[in-house]
């Protein structure tokens, strides 16, 4: 597997992150040297990827204290840079406890390790993954969960990675995932990149594939999932897990427990970011619409019971998850 | 509603034709003086939509036989040019035989009536739709089925204009239809044009528009309908159905029974056309993926019994689609 720079890299006083907007073009670095800059980059998705923005955003918070910036204002512009994913606000109330309790170093000490973990986390969802999926070797995903959405090899990528690593067969059916293409630009970008078979079908190709069995298994990420496993992810996982439902084809989630949100009871009561009519009238510097009304929502919400199995840092949940997710907290408590 | 030109035109001698790869950004008429001209613009898109095709094959014998071609090789170099919808093909055949019983003359009549029947059929589908969709005000729709697709206000389409010519109110989700983005190009375009509202999504973004009830009915066209009532019908269509199904919401086709095949006795017995990476691969002059495996099926099947009704030009079928299919065109015969 070539090895690929982080997607982000703390330098001591500043991160640099890989400009997910410029792939597969340019492979770009983006200095973040402000909280500005880490709240932009968030945003505007230089940085993307529930895991990757919750690291991005611990580290931020250190950045905001070298500014003498107020902490709780801190908390508030970088936890609340994108709604959806729990993993950015959990990452930086939990840098901001750090620094209540020791300061800076203590918060940096805090960032690092949620960096580290994050990286131990996709091993484990690669290992766990493997075994679960150890008589697949033709999955679906969605978006991009890998290297660049991670701080590690990836969640729903990081199985493929770890398949592929164990050198057991894998190819990946990636769906383009409009409007921001991160399936056609980074997903397609570092399967390839990797040496893993992919083919990259549009959004709208999915249901012949899963139909004609194509695949044996989807599998796809999280950006929060709330207690009764209903699951917040990329505009176009519900319609998947539809599908691979009426196919007869199992529905993987991939994350980390600490994409698991205590507070949510399920998937009514997880905010869902719209986004930018631009997004979907634009793609790069061609016009695609003319001046219409757009409704851009970026993540829907999987219903805990079309999905077959979390496969987690802590292991694999099953149903009913209610009682699965309790218990995975109650072990890590 | 704005005076739209046609989207084909007989002009004596030639063909002209609104160029729909140029929409939205420009209103090209495009001149097919020639067979090879008539090909070119089918398996290019230029013009598009099963019924369009149909009438574009149709007077494209009639310009093969000013040429001198020798009629069964026309039949052959026009009629295939793309493989799923039925129209083409049944429209070159019938302009052939008017051709073997009474020349070039007669063909070109037989050319005009084709054009001529379309536009009825558009408007008695209208008709029929507005009848079955009297209480529906929201429908969400794929791919492209109106002015643009027919020579007369088109299928699916066809009854969003027939509701808003009656004064009933009526709104519009569009998908945008991955990878040539006919629903974002044409659809959104000419809807605005007819001052009908409209709200263009991307195509994964039509499972969470279904989940939440944003629309009332689901509504789209077809390239061919098997005996049984399995449509083949634009890349996207199959999972529409599947959602609408599981969400509760009626999923209509509309189409004239000219796009009804009684040759194809279910959805596997008809071909489904794959087009060029390029598509999936750039969009306008914007590279949006590496250069990696591409699947790029133009069409899918819906099984028969995810449709709530077919809407034609000889009245609503309903299950079971065997029979009511057998029965229209008995009743045709």
């Amino acid at each position: 597997m070539t090895e690929l720079r982080n997607s982000v890299d703390w330098c001591g006083d500043h991160l640099e992150v890989i400009d997910q907007t410029a792939l597969p073009e340019r492979l770009e670095i983006a200095k973040l040297a402000s909280v500005d800059d880490v709240v932009y980059a968030i945003r505007g998705m230089v940085v993307r990827g529930a895991p990757a923005i919750g690291v991005c955003g611990a580290f931020g918070v250190v950045i905001g204290l070298d500014e003498g910036r107020n902490l709780e204002a801190l908390v508030a512009d970088i936890g609340d840079a994108r709604p959806t994913a729990v993993n950015l606000k959990a990452a930086v109330e939990r840098v901001a406890a750090a620094a209540r309790d020791g300061g800076r170093e203590v918060a940096l000490s805090e960032a690092l390790l949620i960096a580290d973990e994050d990286r131990e986390s996709c091993q484990r969802i690669g290992d766990y993954g493997r075994e679960e999926l150890a008589s697949v070797s033709r999955v679906l995903t969605h978006c991009n969960t890998g290297r660049l959405a991670t701080a590690g090899i990836g969640t729903a990528l990081g199985v493929v990675y770890a398949k592929a690593e164990a050198g057991e067969p894998i190819e990946v059916l990636a769906t383009e995932t409009r409007p921001l293409l991160q399936g056609a630009r980074l997903t397609a970008w570092e399967l390839a990149e990797a040496g893993i078979q992919v083919t990259l079908i549009s959004d709208a190709a999915a249901g012949a594939a899963l139909q004609s069995r194509r695949v044996e298994a989807v599998i796809v990420g999280c950006d929060r999932v709330a207690r009764n496993g209903d699951v917040a992810n990329k505009i176009g996982t519900y319609p998947l897990a539809v599908l691979a439902s009426s196919c007869g084809i199992p529905f993987y989630v991939a994350g980390p427990l600490f994409s698991f949100d205590p507070e949510a009871r399920d998937g009514a009561s997880i905010e869902i970011e719209e986004r930018s009519p631009e997004e979907v009238l634009q793609i790069g510097s061609s016009t695609i619409a003319p001046d219409v009304d757009v409704w851009n929502p970026a993540f829907d919400i999987t219903p805990a019971e079309l999905i077959t199995a979390f496969i987690t840092d802590t292991g694999v949940l099953r149903p009913p998850f209610s009682e699965s997710i309790a218990g995975a907290f109650a072990r890590r408590a």
